[in-house]
């Protein structure tokens, strides 16, 4: 029996252990998309307790204490920080096979030195331990960061952004690359409630006002433009589900003013309008050598009565069934005809899309090694078996030697834990294979793939 | 090599091996959804031969013995009962890898004390055998419940049932709680062919003409009434999708009289009934503390040859591909708005389904632990790997801890056996991760997590 | 450690090393569907060097080559084939995990002899010794046939084809019976740009000029005719997805005009030509008792550049997400409910899809063994764990004894060596059922069920 969390935690065999400990662990962390706050890095941000750090943000623990019956009190609402933590520290024991099991006591072990099992009646220890180290120099958020040899975030930008604190970042001498992200879905996503305002809002930006879905797109050029000369290598589109739909220039700006004069578009001229929002936005990647991210298959805001009441990224988004895969094909085919495709990421929420994925990224390679790839196990596939899932979907239909790897996508300073807990997986699938007579014991050769998929293949990737 | 159904049948580890045998196997069995005829606990039905209790009503056999290429006559046909044994004994050892082939020996085991294997040589051997035993004293229907340890069976039962067996069997000395189970879908169901003679039925139940929709939801909910005093604690809705349509009293009245005039209402007109019924029920079994099971994602009689020939239930039915993710969102939102969301246990035919069921049930859980459950692998999942991808799956996106667990849903009463597999492999799991150091090697928890997942859960949940 | 490729390649328990090697390996291939052409058979074509014969019109091996960057005239163009040979010999080794990186080494093994693994730096000793062996006496196309053990190749072939080649090879000694398979699609599929030309050369065919859907049904009769008295057994239809729409013979022919006259009919008209025609060769197949293969779940040409540049069948095609499973219920009911049901192989390239094709061919199963099958796993997942998953799913859901098993669907003379892949993961399948007490250790029974289903299955399924 292997031990709890030990030294070789998931790795089953000897070629699994040296490939992980001789070669990933080492390797730096690019953390290509995430959602810290770039201002939380520049001002060093420092954290009161594990309540804070650990449960103010993570919808991952609130979904836990609510499946245990924990009442929102202490999950969102004002009960003390001992106490919500207590209330987590009670539900964490029955989470038997879920990542949050693992992540948490990863943490705890790599940046609290705590080794002990977290439960209720644990929780006055670890809450002590932890508090005490967070008052530590090297518990800022940038020590942090540090301690987790992060050599690159890419963090998750808003066009109108003027990317403030990463200028201000880049003035420090803080050694981590923190490039800004653009994420354009406010000025595309037109069922969203605020569109109006964030479409005068990105007029007031690039000065000029916005009456037509062209002047949208040319607004968002501009930004592209200036987030490229901030050190901006890729791009993210969250999409409920992909669409895709031609239109006339005249069929989308007519539905732009409809949106604008609070008319209710149609769903087609809609989506008409997003399809173009879509393409422009890959032509100019494409043009600049960008990394275009789209994650769909997701249901946000299921629970009308928890969006209410708590707001949106609260733990309530889940898994959907869309009908992307034919307007998937559509978008990617629509940007390589015209020689416009640019490196694409592509997520699905519903690991039930893996094996298309899969099919669909080899049928748009070319030139560039992995120029189109299949996204880590992201949200909740990213756990042990989703990860696995991923990773020997892209095996079987692609180049896995070719895999960009992982990214945390969290808003937590604590989560690099979970490129150790992919590596380690990765690590274990790999020498499962090799010592199964699957694939040649050339170890040296092994170590490098490792390194590509752990961070060369991402650095080069970004064009860093 | 482990032997053939030795003492530690699918436990490769340790760990499995303590789990199952000195917490699992020991704890009551609730089989909280079946089949079987309450008049047969009542009457403590008695059977002549091994055919009449194994192959008498069991469809999952019927299929096997079509798909060797046995006539109908030998499976539902009039050919003698030892002849009928015969075939399914010559067909059972080329079902490698197919939970028949575990179920038949478990039962032949537990039941009949017969260890060797069935197939056509051993056939005279096993009848002999088995029909022996059912000439014993505890071979009844009360006698196999019995010797099964079973604290609970919840039947399915109509709505329009006096329920005059549960009364009878509550006044013997049966120790078995055995409690209805309300399954509304012959007044929900319009496309049903008799579901004219059953909603006049339904009114001479209630004691008035049922001439709207609203006088179904009013006649439903007496009946809810009565069962909610007999001991009912759940409600059964089998849909062959989850529909989701708003509608207006007038629609749905108008609906409802086509119907009754025999005209054919439009699929669209069926979905605004269908759920508004499923609805005014729910907010029924959520003010009485009832579990509401949904199940979805089925095929009904797509052969419609072997429907004329044979008859419904007869082995035909399917796995089915369905728009029901959207939906049962809406179906879940739209309770949970008002209040009304009961306890809700969601089984899909689907595997493909399983992990947006298991975040699906994340979205809407509150105050009780395990609210929302995602059900036991059902029907045609119901084998080894079926039951470990709906373990792991609810593992990776909830708390398994808090699992319902296991039911049978069947028609036998040898069928407890299930609850043996369900256990054995559910400690097989929870054992591999245990001497894999996912999670720490606490026997006494671990012990009491299985406890919970095979009786304590289910019967908190039922409010026992 | 296991090294890679040995003799017990896959086969991880003692059970499984004892039915590879005693049962399996000595059983004759039936190739029961391919894409090898006759000519090729016939004239015993002999290959220059290892290009030719491995990369001349392999469209897998392009797709590696283009997600690792290659450019197109290394793949498909005029670049020397020795450079040719490099580039691919440079991606191979970045495929772990991918069932390429197996295929190829067992194909070098098995008839090249050579045991060492193929990169960038041995590609030059491989190309030696390839083209070497290229040279013998026993490298003809015959000759690889030979070598691999092959009893029955099912080629694919056009309902226009005089099927000369294969009157030919009969007249020869070549033992291999080399049989035709009807392939009607191009009659059928309303959408391919050539179907007016096509319907003419029928038309030329039979001797007759097609002015209706009628006379398509009446003409592909008369060829179905023709193919059975050349030994064809068995048919084949490429669905991209599986439609079923009902119609009138007005209609049908209605439709067909429009198409003949240059007119766009329209989706549902299309579609109701295409079942009808479908439904009408399925009545003669089970007339003559041959087999209906269903082929669905495919996007074809997704890249309109590749297309426009490359033509079809180039490496792009991919899985798709269709809404099969209700049609596909649909023709299955509509044939059997008049009795014209023919044997049936249904194989879809979305591995999600699985489980309900199971479930769907117990459904309608009678009086055959067999009778209709879940095809063995198809293209994107013929690998390793694409094959466990199907063959795992199938014995869930039906019996694995009667599996008709593995099939090439390959263009090259060197794919035997997956027969040989399929086998071995196949009996390390039933290998680790055994070893863990899942089933009886009785090797004489389990070596016949392998054999069967290498084998003996097949041979009777096709009437041999």
């Amino acid at each position: 029996m292997t031990p709890f969390l030990s030294e070789d935690f998931l790795l089953k065999t000897e070629t699994a252990k040296t490939l992980y400990h001789k070669y990933a662990a080492k390797m730096p962390i690019y953390d290509y998309h995430c959602h810290i706050d770039p201002k939380d890095i520049y001002e060093d941000t420092r954290f009161n307790n594990i309540t804070e750090v650990w449960l103010g943000g993570d919808h991952y623990k609130w979904r836990i204490m609510r499946s245990n019956g924990v009442s929102e009190e202490y999950i969102t609402g004002n009960k003390p920080d001992r106490e919500k933590f207590q209330k987590f520290a009670e539900a964490l024991p029955r989470c038997i096979g879920n990542p949050m099991y693992h992540w948490c006591h990863l943490e705890l072990k790599n940046f609290f030195g705590y080794t002990g099992v977290l439960n209720g009646d644990t929780a006055e220890e670890v809450w002590n331990i932890a508090n005490a180290k967070l008052k530590e120099e090297n518990f800022s958020a940038r020590g942090l960061i540090n301690q987790s040899n992060v050599a690159m975030i890419g963090t998750t930008d808003d066009p109108c952004s003027d990317l403030m604190y990463h200028k201000l970042i880049a003035e420090t001498d803080f050694k981590t690359k923190v490039c800004p992200t653009f994420r354009p879905d406010p000025a595309i996503n037109m069922l969203k409630p605020d569109f109006k305002e964030y479409i005068k809002k990105l007029g007031d930006t690039v000065g000029f006002e916005l009456k037509t879905a062209d002047d949208v797109a040319k607004a968002l050029s501009m930004r592209i433009e200036y987030f490229d000369k901030m050190n901006c290598r890729a791009a993210d589109h969250g999409l409920d589900y992909v669409m895709y739909r031609e239109s006339t220039a005249e069929e989308r700006n007519l539905t732009f003013r409809k949106a604008m004069n609070g008319e209710k578009p149609t769903m087609e001229e809609i989506e008409k309008y997003q399809t173009y929002l879509l393409l422009h936005c890959a032509k100019e990647y494409a043009r600049l050598g960008w990394v275009m991210q789209i994650h769909f298959s997701c249901m946000r805001n299921p629970n009308s009565k928890a969006l209410k009441t708590l707001g949106a990224d609260t733990g309530f988004d889940c898994i959907a069934v869309t009908e992307s895969c034919k307007n998937l094909f559509n978008v990617m085919d629509a940007l390589e005809k015209e020689n416009n495709l640019p490196k694409t990421v592509l997520y699905s929420l519903n690991p039930a899309d893996n094996e298309w994925i899969g099919s669909l990224i080899g049928a748009f390679q070319s030139e560039i090694p992995g120029k189109i790839q299949h996204g880590s196990a992201w949200w909740f596939n990213d756990n042990k078996i989703g990860m696995e899932n991923q990773i020997k979907s892209l095996a079987n239909l692609g180049i896995l030697g070719n895999f960009i790897g992982m990214l945390t996508d969290s808003r937590s300073l604590l989560s690099y834990a979970r490129h150790e807990y992919f590596r380690r997986i990765l690590c274990n699938v790999i020498g499962e294979w090799v010592e199964n007579g699957e694939y040649p014991c050339d170890m040296e050769y092994l170590g490098s793939l490792v390194e590509d998929i752990c961070s060369n293949n991402i650095k080069h990737y970004l064009n860093f």
